[in-house]
C-alpha cells in the first residue's frame, strides 16, 4: 500500500519566539488581519507580543476578534469580508482552535466566494491567504494541519473542511500563553491532542512516519497524566510549566499525526456531542476514546495492544479508568439520543478511516458503555 | 531556545508508488530532466518506472546519466547547461546521494548563473527548479533535505550548498529497487544514515521533533544490524525484504533529522576520508562515529546515555564492536594524514553544530582510536 507524507508548515517553538522570529512575517505580506475571540488572547499576552512583532517589523494589521466557539460558516464570512475590504495579505489567527479554524477558512473566504454547499463539499479552487498561527491552548494540532472544522447546521454536526491550501505557513508554539488556562480548558484540550494521536495510530491511512509522531505524542501526554490529576484534584489551573511545554510539544505533534491520518470513529461520534449537548469537543473525545478501543481490541487486538504499550497500561480497563479520572461525572444521554447520533455518525468519512468496518450498532454500544458507570 | 521544524517534501512510500503517482509528476511540469549515474537506475529498474510514469501522464522527458559518486561541479554545470537548453521545467533525481545531489545542484544552477565561489558561500537566490527524488539507495536521505553536497576541489573536501529552494517538491520511496545492492553498498548506506540520525541527537539544534524522528530511525536500523551482519559474513547481497523497507524508512527519517539540525564532527571528519582517502561516504562516517560518541560520553554523558538507551546497548564498547563488525578491516592511516585532516575539519561549520566546544587535539583522538584496532 502506498503512504504519504506532507506537512509544508514551519514550526517555531519556544519561549518568546514570536519575538525572536518577527522577521517571519515580512515574508507573508504587508498587511495581517489578526483573528481571535474576544478575551483569551488579550488575557494571555498573545495577541499583544503579535501586534509588537508586527509593528517591529513595519507591517499595517486588523484586528477580528469575533470568533467564538464551534465557529458558524457567518462568523467566517464576515471575517473574510473585512480582509477583503482592508486588503489583508496574510491572517495571522490567535486561540485554541475555534480562531485558528476561523482562521484558515477566512484566509480561503477572502480570495473566492464560496457558497455553504460548496465550502463543505470541497468544490472551490486550492487557493487562500497565507495563515500563521499562535496556538493558545495545547490540543487541536490545528497549527499543523490542512483542516478546518466548523459547525455544519445543515448537516446537524461539525464538518472538515480539507484542503492543502490551508496548511499555515507557520506556527508559532509558546507555552507562556497557557499559563492562565483552566483547569478543564487544560484537561479537555489533552484529552482532544491524546485522542488525535491515538485515533492516528487506528487510523487505515496511518504510516510508520505519523505512527512514530503519535507514540511520541501519546508518551508525551502520558508522562503530563498525573500532574493533570493532581490539578483535577485541587481544582486548580497551577501547572508545572514543564509539563504546559510538553503538553504544547504532544499537541503539535498530534497535529502532524491528523494531518496525515485524518480522525476516526471517534471524532465522528463526539461531533454530535458537541453540536447537540454542547460538550466541550476535547472532552467529547475523551469521553468515547477508551471504548472505542474496547472494540478495536475485539477486533483487531494485536493494534490495540500496540497502542496500550505505548501507553505503558496493560488493559483498556486501566485506560478506561485514567480517562474517567480526568473527565470526572458524566453528561446524562437518552437512548433516544444515542440512536440519533450513532446513525448521524455512521454516514461521516472519518467512519471509513477506521481500520475495520464498524456498524450503527457498534456505535451505539460504544456511546452507552462510555456514559455508564 | 527557540527550535525550529521544516520539511516542505511530499514523500511517497511504497511497492511501485510511482506507478500509483504518476498523475504527481504533472503538478511538477510538462518536461522533466531525469538526472541520474550511469548504470544502477538502469539496472535496478527505477529508471524505467519513471519513464513510464511520465509516459503515461504525456511529459516529456531528456536523460543525463553522467553523475559519478561525489559530483563535481563541472558534473552540475553540465547537467544545468543540458536543463537551459532544453527548457527543463523541472528534474527526476534517481540515485543513491550522489545523483540526488546532483539533481538538486542543477535545479539551482539551472534558473541562475552561479560562480564556483559563490555557489558554495551561498550567494545566490532562492530559487531552483522543482525536483523529485527516488533515493535507490537507504543511506543519504537527501530526498528530503535542502542540501546538495558537492566536491569543494578549493577547500579539498565536500561541501554542502543548503537551501530551502532545494528541498524536493516530492520523494518516491520504494524498496524494490534496492534489492541488487551489493552488500558493502548497503552496509555504506545504512551506516551513513545511522549516522544522521546519531549525529542528530548530538546537534545543537537537536529538537523534540528531530529527537522523536532520530531515536525512531535509530530503533529501525539497530532491528536490521543482525540481518545486515549475516548478510556480511555470508558475502551476499540477499537481504530480507521487510528489512530492505525499513531501512529505507529510516533513511528517510534520518533525512527528516539532519534537515533540521545538520550534522556534526562526524560528518566533518568524514569528508576529508573521502576526499583524500576515496573511502566511501556512509563508511567514513561510520568508522568514526564510536569514537565521536565517547568523547561525547566524556564531556556530557546524559546525552550519550539517552541515544545508546535508544540503540539498547549498555555501552559505547558495546557500540563500537557493533560497527567493528559491520565495517570489517580498517584502511591504514597515517600521523601526518591524521593532523592534515583534523585541521581541515575543525574549520568545518558542522563543528559548530556540536553540543560542546571541539579542539583540533579532539578530533586527533577520534581519527587515531577510530583507526586502532
Amino acid at each position: 500500500m502506498t503512504s504519504k507524507y506532507y506537512m509544508p508548515t514551519r514550526v517555531i517553538s519556544g519561549s518568546d519566539c514570536i519575538s525572536n522570529s518577527s522577521e517571519l512575517f515580512k515574508t507573508l505580506g504587508k498587511t495581517a488581519l489578526i483573528v481571535t475571540g474576544a478575551h483569551s488572547a488579550k488575557d494571555n499576552g498573545s495577541e499583544k507580543d503579535v501586534r509588537m512583532a508586527l509593528e517591529s517589523v513595519g507591517i499595517s494589521y486588523l484586528l477580528f476578534d469575533k470568533v467564538k466557539s464551534n465557529p458558524s460558516v457567518a462568523c467566517v464570512k464576515e471575517g473574510a469580508e473585512v480582509a477583503r475590504q482592508n486588503g489583508v495579505d496574510f491572517i495571522i489567527a490567535i486561540g485554541g482552535g475555534s480562531p485558528m479554524d476561523a482562521g484558515k477558512a477566512i484566509a480561503l473566504l477572502a480570495t473566492q466566494d464560496i457558497d455553504e454547499a460548496e465550502l463543505f463539499s470541497g468544490n472551490y479552487k486550492a487557493s487562500a491567504l497565507s495563515v500563521a498561527c499562535v496556538p493558545t491552548t495545547a490540543g487541536t494540532g490545528s497549527e499543523v494541519t490542512q483542516y478546518s472544522i466548523l459547525t455544519n447546521d445543515k448537516a446537524q454536526t461539525k464538518t472538515s473542511i480539507a484542503s492543502e491550501c490551508l496548511f499555515p505557513a507557520v506556527a508559532f508554539l509558546d507555552p507562556k500563553y497557557m499559563g492562565n488556562l483552566p483547569v478543564g480548558t487544560t484537561v479537555n484540550t489533552t484529552v482532544d491532542a491524546f485522542s488525535h494521536a491515538v485515533e492516528g495510530m487506528l487510523s487505515v491511512r496511518a504510516s510508520f512516519v505519523s505512527n512514530t509522531l503519535a507514540a511520541e505524542s501519546i508518551s508525551q501526554i502520558m508522562e503530563c497524566i498525573p500532574e493533570l490529576l493532581k490539578a483535577v484534584a485541587a481544582g486548580t489551573h497551577a501547572i508545572d510549566p514543564r509539563c504546559r511545554k510538553t503538553l504544547l510539544q504532544a499537541s503539535m505533534l498530534g497535529g502532524m499525526v491528523i494531518a496525515q491520518t485524518g480522525t476516526t470513529a471517534v471524532h465522528a461520534m463526539g461531533y454530535s456531542l458537541t453540536y447537540f449537548k454542547d460538550i466541550d469537543h476535547g472532552r467529547a473525545n475523551g469521553l468515547l476514546l477508551a471504548e472505542y478501543l474496547r472494540l478495536v481490541e475485539r477486533e483487531q487486538p494485536e493494534l490495540s495492544g500496540r497502542i496500550l504499550k505505548v501507553m505503558k497500561l496493560s488493559s483498556v480497563n486501566q485506560f478506561r479508568k485514567l480517562m474517567d479520572g480526568l473527565l470526572g461525572v458524566k453528561e446524562a444521554i437518552s437512548a433516544e439520543e444515542i440512536r440519533q447520533y450513532s446513525a448521524l455518525a455512521i454516514k461521516t468519512k472519518n467512519i471509513a478511516n477506521c481500520t475495520f468496518k464498524l456498524k450503527e450498532e457498534d456505535l451505539i454500544r460504544i456511546f452507552e458503555a462510555s456514559f455508564a458507570g
